[in-house]
């Protein structure tokens, strides 16, 4: 059980996070060996179980990252943007797989973890699950396949509490219809729709963002002619399936050469 | 089969109008007895069969709606406003039953079809398919039993050549959850949601609009909670359910007396 | 908080036992005041909060139903068919409110049940989601509405440890529509379509059963006609809709007068 | 407009017969120029337009299909088994390519037309839908990249006038997930699911066939997991697409050398 890859997980105490412990905790393939919090947050210095609300882990909450990711094989971080970064630089230097969830990220981000990846594996996605991204893959292959007889529109539904519209997986789906196609996704993103909008524009990528109650996540991606639709859907019910893609990242990382790779990296779906 | 009802279509010409010829050809209920476009129309004079490509049926163009309409039961008429307040009056006169599937009346249209109603049987509705009026009764109904933990959107799908949005029936619906609340659908509603929307406000009721290929017209109307969700859904596949409605309207408004009435009274499922 | 009614859970151990334990332990209009296990079991003497692998909450695990129902106002029994006829005696003696979510009863058990029920409350369904018994009810009433043009076919997906097909609530909901249009639902049903079936029987409720994953369980209604489709979906994707429901069973039926009540009576959707 | 490709259709006077006759005379890439009908049909001799209640086209049903090949550059073919085994020496004789839509085809007939398709190109598909062999191929694709973990379900619709369960093109995408999974669809399938089934099997591939109204064909490959599913739909909401796909293999077909081929070639979705 030793000889299992020592996992961290940053921002422990959050919805991601602690789902994240959870499912490194029941995992026979990896073991949790440290959980990050900001400095004076009260879960500093808890058994990460215990702060759960269940029995007694041996793993402490720590708000020393540097110390905590030097003795880690990989760290899973589901953040925000500037921690992130911060995060980057010291799993380099602690040559640990660095597992990235967070969005949001800005360019100058974006070329920050490009400069620690130089050094050290950094795999990041906007969504985790192995079937968003399959999703994703399947339409950019169908974008390319069919031409514009078939409307493309990317329907999303997500919780009341989501403030975006559409979502980040909608969009990344956009865009592999787009590169399907051979598009640029901002000239033809129809995004809104409402009022007298006139005909739909032939070659436009519709999107649709539906909310309510605790929807986790669902997205459409239809492509529709005259007397036929061919729809592709992603249903998630459980946040769990992002952590385990996750966890499944940060094994698949261990051992690769310094850069940085996305889920379709992990997944063997990358097309040659 | 002479002795079956007499109806006459305007608009002859139009996909509709064609639509609600031959629903009214085929049936063994009633007979066509006339049909009716603008003057200077090329079908004017020609037997209709024969306009529509296939056989004569033994009844022509006719652009004096007055004397068509004099010799008509029911005239079944999806034409534009400023015709159907004419034919309205017309109709009135003739003493035959106004079937009015026309969109897009003013309140002062309204008003003059309210005049009309005083001496004739007038039956009027966005959307004649009994599934739509069921559906719109049973949105009512669920909305008035569950309360605001329960999120409401209305999602709607159509061919690409529409150019409104959301759609009549959407906002039909729309206005039935509104009611079975008690709330008013202009306070309510959310539409065109896009961009950074903060989280959705409870009470609201969404709109989603997608558009593609030929796709006839399909509603949903989701109820999402915590953990559960109730669709009521309507699939059109063919136009012909709105011309069936339109016939079984001219149908049971015969013999009525005077006044405006609505699908939920030919269907019998207004409540009381 | 003293003064909230006491609520006991039995089978406190299964998958059902502990979310029902959870929902009244987070609920701020009960209190847990018991639960209780068969002799032997191991948590007998346990407290059910660290026995479910959280911190205590004060109440131990009792193999003692008598002494505990004494105490509740009621008791939330999802069990099996024995014990919960067991359980109706001695919930008729304490004067306790039974909320029963058992399912598989015989017919010598339900009129064991009914012998209680003149002297006690007894609440059952075979599913105590709002969603569900509103869609039950909507069933019936669309069923009754439209005529046998419209064929009718239920159609359920549960996740892939479920060992029947189809689905009880999918029966309820087919009895529903069999009710509606005034036919036995033995006679109509239509179960296991494979092979050379021959048309489609007018009249006939036709079932299918989907299996996969974990989906907590999702049921549509379809009414199909020559060119329309009514459909009335419920998706649950949380068991704690049943829970919530049972809670509010119980809740609703402190003070009722002695008899056998089911989810309509309580979500007040009985007809009149 | 003469040098257009000639078209043959078979069974003229069927729905598909018809529906195909109606395709290559709106097509401006092909001309129809024959109909053949079987001895005795009261459409021999009369005009193809007129016969379907239209205008005059020019083309007469004829009895004689060796005298009607022989004009022909494609002959396209929606019967029965007895007759396309017979078209098909015909066609190799006329040296014209044979577009075969006809299904229910034994070991022996599929034998007759290997052996005429050593003299001619033949184009065979049990569908002929883009959209469906595009999904056929996704489908394969998909259930190669997901284990068992994914459980598979093939859920079809159609009208309740179809007599078979499940539907050839259900059968066809089942054929595809077991290819993708190197398993034998015969030893995989679970069908007809009804009562105390147990639990799924894992790797089992399941089959739901829904019959009601005028459903054209709808049909879902799921795949479950715990947390997430993908479905794959296509959805045919008029035939036409089916003889759209017909006209398109009857063109690529000019040409060719002689063989088998199917919609994947016509398509350009064979994988290498």
């Amino acid at each position: 059980m030793t000889d299992l890859p020592g996992i961290v997980v940053t921002g422990a105490s959050g919805r991601m996070g602690q789902m994240l412990m959870r499912t490194v905790l029941e995992s026979n393939r990896a073991r949790l060996i440290g959980a990050v919090e900001r400095q004076g947050h009260d879960w500093i210095g808890r058994d990460v179980g215990e702060a759960m609300g269940g029995g007694a882990v041996g793993v402490k909450v720590s708000d020393d990252p540097l110390e905590v990711f030097a003795r880690a094989h990989a760290v899973i971080d589901f953040t925000a943007p500037a921690a992130t970064v911060e995060f980057a630089t010291l799993t380099a230097q602690a040559r640990a797989v660095h597992v990235i969830g967070t969005t949001g990220l800005s360019g100058a981000d974006l070329a920050k973890l490009k400069a620690a990846a130089r050094h050290a594996v950094i795999v990041r996605a906007g969504n985790m699950s192995l079937g968003v991204n399959l999703l994703t893959q399947l339409t950019k292959k169908v974008a390319a396949a069919l031409d514009e007889d078939y409307d493309i529109e990317v329907i999303e539904a997500h919780h009341n509490q989501k403030v975006d519209a559409p979502s980040g997986t909608a969009l990344m789906l956009g865009q592999a219809a787009a590169d399907g196609r051979g598009v640029s996704l901002d000239a033809a993103s129809d995004r809104g729709r409402d009022g007298i909008t006139g005909k739909r524009e032939r070659g436009h990528i519709g999107f649709s963002a539906i909310r309510g109650g605790d929807i986790v996540g669902e997205h459409d991606v239809m492509f529709a002619a005259a007397g036929e639709r061919i729809i592709l859907r992603h249903i998630a019910t459980d946040r769990a399936v992002f952590a385990r893609g996750a966890l499944k990242a940060a094994l698949w990382g261990l051992g690769r050469k310094p850069g940085e790779y996305d889920m379709l990296d992990v997944l063997g779906l990358t097309e040659n």
